[in-house]
């Protein structure tokens, strides 16, 4: 197999002042942050799709990427297994430990639902070649429930039931083939799982059919022995209207509903969270508070955009209190950072695939340094530890351990006549405490 | 008392054509909708807030509205009176049934919780009198966890537990009062329970604070036997950058977590839901699918500010979907709605105040007969159950109850080679079809 | 030619009381309202691109349509002529007086731009054909300068001069089929002239050439004779992060820096004044304050979605005031309403693009009828005029004239004393009074 | 007089490394970069208005910063005279060379516009004295014609002359003020120019209004020989739904109109350019683009937030680029940067009116250093230089120059066979080239 790109080598890391741009800057793997090496704190995963698929079109305008696979007319297994070739000398050079994939960015459709599993397979065989042969691994895998025309109206909250069922038999065979592939996790992302219109749509019943197929995945996961984590990505918006995965604390409900929030954690992305209206660091944080991050989609958005840009990251100072919060909370387990991201649709030379992805750790390695030794100050855990001090004192644990009523803080304000004095929030200082680790 | 809208009589019901812009066009209090009087359907409720407290200010600018009571150096006492007073004579000649307060707006604060409560009480035997002679009803009432400097880090969520207990008290004489006025819903509204920052912000914690502050006030409404429905009204920010009870989602699964699902149900505002990235017709449909529906404040924002405008709808196109679901729904039951809304800060004269409630009220009767003829028409209602029959078969039912497991569904679709086909959405004709009743 | 809709005959006008979803309410041709047929006020127009060469697709999914023109592997030029006739029936049922196209919806691209200018050549003789035995005019043409690649850094603004130049050819060429059909209007739509990062962009460059681009364009006009009106269509973003043509006052501006304020006028959208962060009777307001309102995409986008969703208008409330403002201006002149619009990816019935067009206009003659009342009423436009007649007094022209100074002001006010005080500004009052139109 | 922040010494730069939170790590103002002292670059200046005015009130609370000189029935002239001294005080501990105000912000208002002009002037004799003592100047003076009830429908846009004539008058007294003090540029900001409702607004009467209004201020600036810059302040909205002052083209668009853009400059807020929808690099790159910046609002808002939250800056790799482009361009002149930004409603300890102020300062400064380093270095400009060069090109300059038209363009790409190929855009590799320096 000929070199895709023969004139890069494997990157490498030469630390903050390189001005070589096809070099780490701060990715350094074996680099020991708190007690575990940066690789294994970050879990870098590249993504089949936006990697390796996009063709650089967008509702205005077609490809500009011009991959050779991309060739109308082209033999579509072997085009896929070209991707796959270069696919793992893409990973080889960029040294990212973890991809992650739906099985339709792997191999094409065919005619059947059995004859689309049989593709899989067979370019999946290249894949383990691939996997064993240089030591990527597969961070998680997915289905594609959004892309074909059936799934319009969605896969499980679709109208039709048969869809359902088809649906079902798709993810049985990715939940199986991420399993054969030792993948940690296996990502449900909602696709078209909400509604265009509320005119057309039964809300309850929609939530019902979406409650009994997470619960089939579930325990199909526990039949065939995944050990890996399930986990579901909110996102409020796009394609459809409105998608009933909105956020955290939505999905976080609906697990709860079901019954469901011991088996199934979250994965966060950036550009879906600013998308609801939240900052990144707010979703991190319900999700932990909740013990239910699973993983990190660590693209971004543009902030004057109302779209889903999926751009790499390449602001340390926006990450670092999101991986502060992570590393506070123990880091990731299963999960990683993947880049659900894609090149601009000018980026049209190869290496740009190289710069992208670069720029997209080092951010994050950067903001991981600089979260870690944010911590280790412990300067900001003690101002806020003490400003809540009070919770600590009789009166707070009597409170939360529901030994008082109404009328027992009544009587208690109204003896003491308590007027307790607000205390300074302390923004702006802390804001600029942050400062001094980015 | 002196009137204070002296040139005002009742407001009458003249009929669509009536081009008296004191008279209403569409509300009919008595006419016969679906069985229940218009009246019994809007239970409409004026704010006691916005409509006699606010002096028409806003961040960058004094009260326009010179009401006499707002006048500096005067006799509070004597002002909270003189609302109470010009507050009836407008209840009397608008016909609203229904108004609801914050203990704030009825009374000033005393120097002491204890102090605050009796000067509440005081002004509240005008109120009773006034309700006793005039007939109008109290919706809900709430206290005002926000507007003191106390309360700038939360009430509940406040980093003080002795803030928390204040705030205790507070509701705790709040929902007595609120009981003995005879009012049929109790409100919280989470006011600053959230974070201007999450880097001084101990999410888990305050979490548990709020499940614990509502669990408070259930207790302690079922020990007085007060049998109203408790409230909570979503809103996804201002004042705090985050507020927790962010949209109809994210409080449903918050009472899930603390086990109160069936005890409490939600207060959904226009604006809020905008403000939340959500349609209202949205937020009411959610709400309803989890028979959690409570009440409603009917105001609206503009679609290009960004912040609470809180206006009087005036749109009863907009508002049909949204009183389509509740019809279908059986209506509301203990809630009503009401307008937190207050006039543009150029609307000085005294009539503006009737002016912009007969509109709202008006554009909500509108609503409800569109919504009505839409519901008995019948048609929309069955496009729907005609896009689900495929749920009511034999392999829809085993489906939803749980009769069948991915591989189950995997056998079926290989062997029945099934590949089923999309169905127009009809998204088009259906608006068309809403459009004939509007 | 086979007919593509054989089940649908030409859509009558039923009258408001109509329940059949295949005839207008309100779209009555010839039906005269304030001294001019309905027909001639709208001047409704069908897109070439949406309603014809639209086939379902968005970014995370394949097309739905399944329309046989989008059939992978055609003869390209028999499915543009296919398109040509479809189109042409679909206009005669529908009876809209007008279309719009651009070069890349009626023929496809050849291998050089000689080619591409060739096979559209070809293409337009059908469509001229057509046009002379239905009847139905052009309302404008417009080139497609984003769509191939070689666009993807913009035409006009392209950091390549000959891209300026290949873009320079292909406006000539379709300027001047639109002249030879007839076509009333020529539109510029910025495309990708914006940027995608400030990071590569040099603004004060590409503001020039866009300014040189434009008068090159009115210079032809001239030259070949063409006296229809050249339109630009203000868009904020999207494709690019940020769009040249932002809004309506950008465009003014750049208009006048160029010395083209009495060549060119705006075509206003719905949607890119709302992804502006304007309503559109803003945008409508604001080009009609400058006598520069040439026409209207009167498609809607979707309140809680940040893109161009470009759906069909179903809100009379909501374009009424626009409408108003139009007709007190005097009308369109060159200009009408098209349909920048596309299906809902689930509308998959031939049918749909009937029923979606159907209420599109009939919308429109709703608002149509409805702003018409209110300007025949002139309660609206007396209170306007009310309110501003303070300077229709001596010191109003005085001041407005240029005659007096700041220091001539500050005498008046110092010797007079002025205080004047504010009066009501009637919002709710007048908000009521639009109501009883609509 | 007593000092106000007795425990805080003058601020010291201590370098990046210190952990003193009441010191510069960054902020050094005798550093010379790129041949100017770093003060002369920043020329900071702190608010009146936010910095000792705001009482940390908002819209749902009441002030919780407890000044002083907001004590209700205090001697208002004391109170006035007290806010100098403090004001004072904090910027020589500060270290900031300017200060900016509204007339409103220095002194109450008195019964008459005569007797409003003779308090101002008592208290600027303080203001003065304690100039002429500390060596703090006058960055910039305005007048506030947004917070009195009078000017609820607008200053220079009022529906009534008469309010026209004494926003003139005021602004006249200010224009003076700010000369005798030596001002060095006199900002309009929009306030209440724009409309809630464009129900009863006539838009070109107001912005001939508006137009004659600066007009007037121009006049009178040359002729008092005030050498000063006029500036005008963006802002989308707030209070009014839309204000017409809208961002920098819009702006630029309303000078060219009235023929004032060799009169007037911008004032460029940062958060008015985000509620615009625009970066603010994009509105100071636009401003620059057409020669017309002035000065600069360097506050932040809150990406998540839809109104003006007025935040001291605390991210340097936001604010690069735009200092980029100012430093490209030769740095500001007779402008420079202040905080329009105010305290957290929290954060009510003295010492964080100093921690607020220090961070932004700080940021502002680092930023100036980052963006001095990537201009030194230079192959940021080197790359877009590149992009562009075909514009330097015979071609490029033919064409810019007007020699050539659409039909030669059209004979140049047909006879060539023009088929131009775009180049990378390089958005990944620069985004990265940049965080090298930041």
């Amino acid at each position: 197999m000929q070199e895709f790109f023969p004139e890069i080598e494997k990157i490498p890391f030469e630390g903050p002042e390189s001005r070589n741009p096809l070099a780490y800057r701060f990715y350094e793997p074996d680099r020991v942050v708190m007690g575990r090496r940066m690789e294994d704190h970050l879990r870098i995963a590249v993504c089949w799709w936006h990697t390796l698929c996009a063709p650089g079109s967008d509702v205005f305008g077609d490809g500009t990427l011009g991959r050779p696979w991309h060739a109308t007319g082209g033999d579509e297994m072997a085009q896929a297994r070209q991707k796959v070739a270069v696919g793992f000398e893409f990973f080889e050079k960029l040294g990212n430990p973890f991809f992650c994939f739906h099985d339709r960015d792997i191999a094409p459709a065919g005619d059947t639902l059995a004859s689309s599993c049989d593709l899989l397979d067979q370019v999946l065989e290249d894949v383990e070649a691939a996997m064993a042969r240089s030591g990527t691994k597969l961070l998680w895998g997915t289905a594609n429930l959004f892309g074909h025309p059936r799934f319009a109206a969605g896969a499980a909250t679709n109208p039709d039931p048969e869809m359902f069922a088809y649906a079902a038999a798709q993810v049985k065979h990715v939940l199986e083939a991420t399993h054969r592939l030792g993948g940690e996790n296996y990502v449900l992302w909602g696709g078209r799982e909400g509604y265009d219109t509320l005119l057309n749509t039964d809300l309850r019943r929609e939530q019902e059919q979406l409650g009994r197929f997470l619960s089939l995945v579930v325990e199909h996961k526990h039949k065939i022995g995944f050990t890996g984590t399930i986990l579901i990505e909110p996102k409020p918006c796009e394609p459809t209207k409105h998608q009933y995965d909105t956020d955290a604390a939505t999905v976080i409900g609906f697990l709860r509903r079901f019954g469901l929030e011991n088996e199934v954690k979250l994965n966060i992305e950036v550009n879906h969270a600013t998308l609801a209206g939240h900052s990144f660091h707010h979703e991190i944080a319900w999700a932990l508070g909740e013990n239910l991050l699973g993983s990190v989609d660590a693209n971004r958005g543009d902030p004057q955009n109302g779209w889903d840009t999926d751009q790499f990251p390449n602001d340390h100072v926006e990450l670092t209190p999101a991986l502060y919060e992570i590393l506070k909370a123990g880091g990731l387990q299963s999960g990683g950072f993947n880049f659900d991201a894609h090149l601009r649709r000018q980026s049209i030379s190869p290496d740009d695939l190289f710069h992208a992805h670069i720029g997209g750790i080092d951010t994050l390695a950067r903001a991981l340094l600089c979260a870690a030794a944010l911590l280790e100050d412990g300067s900001l855990q003690a101002h806020v530890d003490q400003r809540y001090q009070g919770w600590e004192s009789a009166l707070g644990k009597e409170i939360l351990s529901g030994q008082t009523s109404l009328a027992d803080l009544d009587t208690l304000v109204r003896e003491k006549n308590l007027e307790p004095k607000p205390q300074s929030g302390r923004q702006e200082m802390l804001e600029n405490l942050v400062n001094r680790f980015t």
